[in-house]
């Protein structure tokens, strides 16, 4: 059985008022690919137009404040802070999105740092989406996560440079 | 310059008060994949244990009605239906997930859709994380778009079936 | 089936796109029952000491605006008035809570109403736990109803005056 | 005086900084009347057509982690767990519907075990009002809450099996 | 009495069902003074460390969606275009913040307009705040509007441009 | 570089895990000024009509609990306590608001005690539209902040009595 789950087959909120407060920290990652001169207009706009990165990453630092308000059985936290970072990668169209989140709590902060990467994806695309529908969002996933009693997970094949 | 940047590089909410008020669809897809025995245990609850998938849907459909929340210059709208499905794909350890969702209305709801998609996609993977933390999420992607003056968006290469 | 359960047994947020736009009307009632010297409190002091119900009446309005975020598969609409009334039951010990939301629109108000009139028991509940913890909340239930494809309703046995 | 209002008669949010975090537990019920055909429906449903408490159970979690966001002078407090469970009372046409929040922390759980209820109820009542307008939510009341400096409460008359 | 105040002196949220559906633009404007030094480090940062300006209108956009939800008796209504602006007036310290509000609707977008400007001014606030607390919010007031049945308003002794 | 913004000029949360909680206290004040006429239905609303600033202050407080929400890079809190305060100012037709705002944690509550006199300021703007539309909100300003690393600001020229 899912630990989300209760004996019923209905979704609950897993008690953590036992769990230690510890550091915890969790990075995710994501991309979203795109069209050449989308990307290009990413990329100038930084500079003379307008920074859609940096709309993204306050869009994804605001939603990872209120992933429990979105996912239904996340506990709602003390985030106590989040780093974002953004890496055009234009051999392949791509913008690599991160999000580290860290908090010192109960729980840990997998889904914020998700949410934040996921929300800031979607923002790149609501931002150009006007020039170009095509646009894919992909590999969204947990890096590396610490603290809590399930100690550290690395996910295999990354590199990890935080 | 992006219609979403105003003249000072500022992010700005496009006024869309003289446009018409049409009846608007959009469609979305995103896939999670994670290791079978995840998978398996997704597909037997849905039987004895609790349906995970009805967690994500309601989530999902949730998240549609708090885009504007989410995305900064999204505008707050009028859903007037939201469906979401989700195929299990054994072959490829996925679960394809789809929404769809209506408006009659001055914009469009593609934001809303990727939205949903992604969030039922993130609400999969918290409700499974404990036994499964290299669940990935990807190709999350616009698949339709009809009403509005820009009219019809059909993705290239995707298969329509509604 | 339940019109708000898809085929595969999901909830699902029924389309209303096709519904006319007319004026719907809901009006819902409530109570909550106390010891007598609580409800002699609230009813002094609206007088000298703070007005109890008017804090749960703003509560109730708030609320009624806010009752798609909570209610998972209700449509997020346009309200376009909230009244609310209490009556003082002193020979039961009660507060009679009323709340009558209007709206122009494709779908009806009454999940607004009997959330405005839940959410208004509860803040009284709330402003007057430390001397009464024993009060009791009961009947809430839908009065009446108007506009839309369904007609008229108007619950048996209650006396309508609006 | 109400603790809640201050000294002009207005609401006031009171200070808790000085009390102990020390573990809380608050246990809250409620009712909901149906016809008896609404009630089989949902009992069924549970096996083949979609599970309404489990939807319902969903939104009363959601609405607890919201609680502060509705009631006035709740604090805004980092929850725990919530366990809820539905009793179907097929005598009574009723189900009974129950809340557990745990906290650690400065302030009790009270209005959030109230509200999970409340909004259960209410999301039980969205779910069916196609098809029945007549139920009747009641009884929703404090059973228990345990922590803080006011120690235990228990309601007179409850059977306490948690 | 005021028309927010029912017979027996609460609040209430004004019915406005028959009012016709108009277009309606809101101004408005308001300032936040600082240091020298900080209205410098602002200026500077918009071409190379950050701009603190294409935050806080982001913030204020973001807020005119919400006005709803935290003006207690405003209408939740649909927002068509938001505008903003931010005048450096060096000889005073001063930053000018404008808001242009715009709606297609049956109530005015006067406090969305005045929430953007308020929000704006906090969020520079909160950004400067580590280098200087002594900035000053004034002058926030309605400048113009327009539609509705009460027609065109004009605060005296403002310059219209827009 | 201002500290919310991160090296490629991107707004950034703060990392405030290492700091310590402690008891800490912010103070803002805020202006807004009327024609005589609305002062005095205000004042005589208290007693017979409704009381404007009860609203004011129940909006404001509840803001206090959402600051994170509007102001982007701001941390969740738990809020221990509010405070609010309005003083008449017959001889210069404004109302003065304070607001005093507590907590125990890593991060102080300037925001939330300005956030709060900004909030109550337009609410009280809103209550007041019908009849005044020339109000003006000013002065908004941290009077003085104690507790955190920083440790204790007091604005020049302020009493302070509290």
């Amino acid at each position: 059985m899912l630990t989300h789950m209760d004996e019923k087959g209905r979704p609950r909120m897993v008690e953590v008022g036992e769990k230690e407060e510890t550091k915890r920290v969790a990075v995710a990652k994501g991309t979203i690919q795109m069209e050449p001169e989308t990307l290009n207009r990413i990329r100038q706009g930084k500079i003379a137009k307008g920074d859609v990165l940096a709309v993204a990453q306050m869009a994804g630092i605001m939603a990872a404040k209120k992933t429990s308000d979105l996912i239904p059985m996340c506990h709602n936290i003390f985030i106590t802070g989040v780093d974002m970072d953004f890496i055009i990668d234009e051999q392949n169209n791509k913008i690599h999105i991160e999000a580290i989140v860290k908090t010192v709590g109960k729980t840990g902060v997998e889904m914020e740092a998700l949410q934040a990467v996921s929300i800031a994806a979607l923002t790149i695309y609501d931002m150009c989406k006007a020039i170009d529908k095509n646009m894919l969002i992909s590999d969204i996933r947990l890096i590396k996560k610490t603290g809590g009693k399930s100690g550290t997970y690395i996910r295999e094949g990354e590199e990890i440079d935080r």
